[in-house]
C-alpha cells in the first residue's frame, strides 16, 4: 500500500474565522486564485456547488414562468450612458475591449458588468403590444467588475450568477413580479442553504444604480458581518424611456412598460462555506451538498472478509441511489480510514456511512453525522435503511438552519445609544434595530464612523416615534444596520 | 376575440435555402441580430434547444468520469504565446481588454477564444503525482473569437459551447481518450440530434493550432456544404512543455502529462435546424425538442361541450407529463387553430394533438406528425394512449435520422478525375471520396479552385493504390472532400 500522504493541518474557524475561510475553500478544492489578479478559478468540487444551486433555483425561476435566454458578452459603451445612475455606479469598474481582430475599434466595448441595457435595447424591438407582456426573461451567464483584491467567491473580478429582466403594463405587476423574487430567494436561502436572512427595502443610498426601489435579503455571518443573500429590484420607468420600450395598450395607447431585475450570484456559495462550516471544515447542507453520503469501508486482513466488505458498501450504494440520494463510495486502497474521515469531513459531506467486519457480520451500518458528530446504528435492510438515512439528511437540514438562527437572533441588538452602536460594531458587530431619520448624512457619518450601512427597512416596518440614533431628531422607523461585505 | 394577427409568409427552404435558414430563426424566435456587430441574442426557445442538447451531452460527459469547473474568462496576453501554435492560430480572432478599472493595464487581456492556455497553467499547479492522473475537466461557457459578419448560430463573434481539457499518464491513454470523445459525440449526433455524420482525422492544414492529432466528425446539410458536428484533439505534449505541467510516475521520475481536448458548439444547433426543417419551418427531433407534443383544442360554439374539450386536453396533458413527454396546451382563446396550427409547425414540435367536439365525443384523439404530416386516430385511454405517443415520438426520431442518411448517401460520391470533382463541387456540391497524395500543395491548390478542402481521412482506411485527384502522383488514401461552412 502507497504511503498515506502528510496533510496539512487546517486553520481553525473558532481562531481566525477569515483565515479559516479562505483554507477550507483551498483545501477542499472547492476553488483556487487564477493568475489573473481579481480572478478565481472554480474546481470541480466548488463548481458542483454551483451546479447544484443553479438546478434548484432555475427550477423554482422555470416555475414562476420566467425563460431562459443568452444575450451578448459585450455591450456598446454608449448603451451604459443612456441611464444615468447607471453608467454612474458602474462606471468604474468597467473591463473595456478596445481592440478586435487585430484592429482598434470604434466604439469600445465594455464586458457586461450586468445586462439592463443589452437586454433592454432587444426587449426595444420584441415588444409591441400588452400581448407581449409580461416578457419574463433570465439569464445565467458571467459577469465582470473591476476588482484588484481576490476575496474567494465573495470578491472576484469575474463571478457567475443568475439575472432576472422582466417588463410589464403597470407599477403595480413590476412590484410584485419584484416581491415574488425577493420572495423566492428567500425560500431558497432558508430551505436549500438552511441561511436564515432578513428581509426588507433598501436606503436611497444603497439602492441599485437606476433602480427606483431595491429589495434586498441580508445573512448574518459568523464574524458578525453581514452578506447579502439575493436581491430584487423595481426599476420604474428608468430604463424603458431611454430605450424607448414601449407597447400598445388594449386602448391603443402607446405606454412605456414597467420593469424590474432580480440576482443571484456565486457570492452566495461564501455564504453556504462561511455560515455552516466548522473547525474540520466544510459543512454542507444535505439538500445543496453534491454528495450527500459517503460510505467508508474499513477493511481489514482477511480477503474474503474485505470482499464481503465491498459487497455490502456497494449494495448500500445502490440502495442509496435507488432512493435518489447523492453517494460515493470511497474504496480506494492508498488511503487509511482515518485520513479518508478527515478528507470527506473538510469536504463537508453530511453524512458518514462506515463499514467493516462487525456491519457485515452483524447487519447494520455505522452512521456519523457531520453536523454534530452524533455515531448511531442503522439496520442494513434496504426499505429502513433508505428511510432513515433520508430522515438523518433531513435532521441535519434542519439542525443547519436552526444552528444559523440561533446564531442571529443572539447577535441581533436593538440599540438606542450611539454609544453602544459604536462599541457594538467595534467589538462583536452583527445586525442592530435603531431609528435613522433616513437623512443621507446620518447615514453617511454612521458609515465613516462605525463601517456600519444602513441594510434594511422591513417591507411592513411598523410606524413609531423614536430617535435618530446618530441625530437624535425625529425617527420613525427602525432600520436594520450591520457592516457589509 | 381580438383580432388574429397577419403573419408574414416563410421563404421556401426548396427554394432559396440559406434565406430559409435565416428566416426560419427570426420566425421562429430562436434567435436575434444583437446591436454588437457579430454577435446574437439566444431568445428562449432557441436557448431550449441549447439547454436540451446541454443536458444530453452533459450527462454523457459525466458518465465518462469528467468533472466541469470553470476557469477565467480573461488569458493574459503572454499565457496565449507559449504555444507557437497556437498563438498563430488564434491572434487574427482575438478581442482584447486594454482598460479595467478606468485605467490601462500593464498586460493586456485576451478574452478567451478557448481555454487551453489558462487551463493548463492551473493544471501545473495541481498535478504533482500519477496518482492525480487522469485529470478529466470540462467547461461550459462562452469564448469570443471576432468576426464581423454574423450567420446566426453558425458564425458569431461569441458563442457558447463546452471543451473538455485531459491529462494522462501516456501517449496511449490520451489517443484512447480522445477517440472516446469522439465516439461520444457521434452517438450524440446521431441518436439525439439525427444527424448522420462522417467520422476520421484532419490533414496537417486543418488540424486544431497546437494539436498532435485532431479528430473530426463531418455533417452534410441540405445545400451539399460541410459542417463540423464536434472535434476532439490529442495535444501530445505541445501544451504540457511550455506549461511545464510535469507529474512524478510510479518510479519516481518527473514526466510531462500527455494531454486532449474537444468541443462542441453552438454551431450544431445551426446544423440542426438546417439538417431537418422544410417549407413549413423547423423540424426538431423528438429527442432534443424543448416541446415534443403541442395540444390544440378546436373550440366550437357551445360553452359546455368547450369545457369537455378543455377537461379532454388537460387530462391528456397531464397523462403525458406523468409519463416524461414534454407538452404544452395551447389554450390560447384570441388566436385560431389554422394559425397555430401554422405556429408549432413553424416551431418543429415532432407531434400535434387535436382535441374537438368530434374527438370529446368518440374517445379519440386526433395526432399529427411534423415530419410527414400523417394524421391518425389514436384513443384517449391513458396507458394505451402514452405509449402510442411515445411510439410516434419514436418514429419521428428514426425517421429524421433515415431520411438525413439518405441524403447524405444520394450526395456522397467516389470520384476520380479532377474535371469531375470541380464539375460536382460547382454545381450541387456534396462529399467526395478522392486520393490525394497528402501534399499540402495539392489540398490548398483544390481549395482555390474549387471550395473543397479536405475534411477528413477515416480511422481505419484502407491502403489502397490510386493516383491524387490533383497532380495524378502516387497516392495511398482516399480522402472526404467537402465545402467548408
Amino acid at each position: 500500500m502507497p504511503k498515506v500522504f502528510e496533510k496539512k493541518e487546517l486553520i481553525k474557524k473558532s481562531e481566525n474565522f477569515s483565515e479559516w475561510y479562505t483554507d477550507v475553500i483551498l483545501k477542499a478544492k472547492l476553488a483556487d486564485y487564477a493568475p489573473v489578479r481579481g480572478c478565481m478559478v472554480f474546481r470541480p468540487y466548488g463548481f458542483a456547488i454551483w451546479e447544484s444551486i443553479q438546478k434548484h433555483l432555475n427550477s423554482m425561476i422555470e416555475k414562476a414562468g420566467v425563460k431562459n435566454a443568452y444575450f451578448p458578452l459585450f455591450i456598446p459603451y454608449s448603451f451604459l450612458k443612456k441611464e444615468k445612475k447607471h453608467i454612474k455606479g458602474f462606471s468604474p469598474e468597467l473591463a473595456v475591449v478596445t481592440h478586435g481582430g487585430g484592429k482598434e475599434l470604434k466604439e469600445p466595448l465594455v464586458v457586461r458588468p450586468t445586462s439592463e441595457t443589452i437586454m433592454y435595447a432587444m426587449f426595444a424591438k420584441w415588444i409591441k403590444s400588452w400581448r407581449d407582456l409580461p416578457l419574463l426573461i433570465n439569464q445565467w451567464c458571467n459577469v465582470v467588475r473591476w476588482e484588484k483584491r481576490t476575496y474567494l467567491f465573495l470578491r472576484t473580478m469575474e463571478f457567475l450568477w443568475q439575472e432576472g429582466h422582466t417588463c410589464h403594463a403597470t407599477k403595480a405587476k413590476a412590484k410584485k413580479e419584484a416581491l415574488r423574487a425577493l420572495k423566492m430567494y428567500q425560500e431558497f436561502d432558508e430551505k436549500f442553504l438552511a441561511i436564515p436572512v432578513i428581509s426588507g427595502k433598501k436606503s436611497e443610498s444603497e439602492k441599485f444604480p437606476g433602480a427606483l426601489n431595491t429589495y434586498t435579503l441580508e445573512g448574518l455571518m459568523p464574524d458578525g458581518k453581514v452578506l447579502q443573500c439575493g436581491t430584487s429590484h423595481e426599476l420604474g420607468q428608468n430604463f424603458s424611456k431611454p430605450f424607448e420600450i414601449k407597447f400598445q395598450d388594449k386602448r391603443k395607447k402607446s405606454k412605456y412598460v414597467w420593469q424590474t431585475c432580480w440576482g443571484m450570484s456565486t457570492r452566495i456559495v461564501g455564504a453556504l462555506i462561511m455560515t455552516h462550516g466548522d473547525d474540520a471544515g466544510l459543512i454542507l447542507p444535505p439538500k445543496i451538498a453534491p454528495i450527500q453520503v459517503v460510505i467508508i469501508p474499513i477493511f481489514g486482513k482477511g480477503a474474503t472478509q474485505n470482499k464481503k466488505i465491498l459487497n455490502l458498501s456497494s449494495k448500500i450504494k445502490e440502495d442509496l441511489e435507488n432512493s435518489g440520494i447523492k453517494v460515493t463510495l470511497d474504496e480506494r486502497k492508498q488511503y487509511t480510514p482515518g485520513w479518508k474521515f478527515n478528507e470527506w469531513e473538510l469536504k463537508g459531506v453530511p453524512l458518514r456511512i462506515e463499514i467493516g467486519q462487525e456491519e457485515v457480520n452483524k447487519n447494520y451500518l455505522t452512521v456519523v453525522r457531520r453536523d454534530n458528530g452524533q455515531k448511531s446504528k442503522v439496520k442494513s435492510q434496504r426499505s429502513k435503511m433508505q428511510i432513515k438515512i433520508q430522515k438523518l439528511l433531513d435532521e441535519i437540514q434542519v439542525n443547519l438552519y436552526k444552528k444559523a438562527e440561533k446564531f442571529l437572533k443572539e447577535n441581533t441588538h436593538k440599540v438606542e445609544d450611539y454609544g453602544e452602536f459604536k462599541k457594538i460594531m467595534k467589538e462583536k458587530r452583527g445586525f442592530i434595530w435603531a431609528f435613522w431619520c433616513q437623512n443621507p448624512k446620518c447615514e453617511a457619518k454612521i458609515k465613516e464612523e462605525t463601517k456600519a450601512t444602513t441594510r434594511l427597512l422591513p417591507l411592513r416596518a411598523r410606524k413609531q416615534s423614536g430617535k435618530c440614533i446618530f441625530c437624535g431628531k425625529k425617527a420613525e422607523y427602525l432600520w436594520l444596520f450591520g457592516q457589509a461585505y
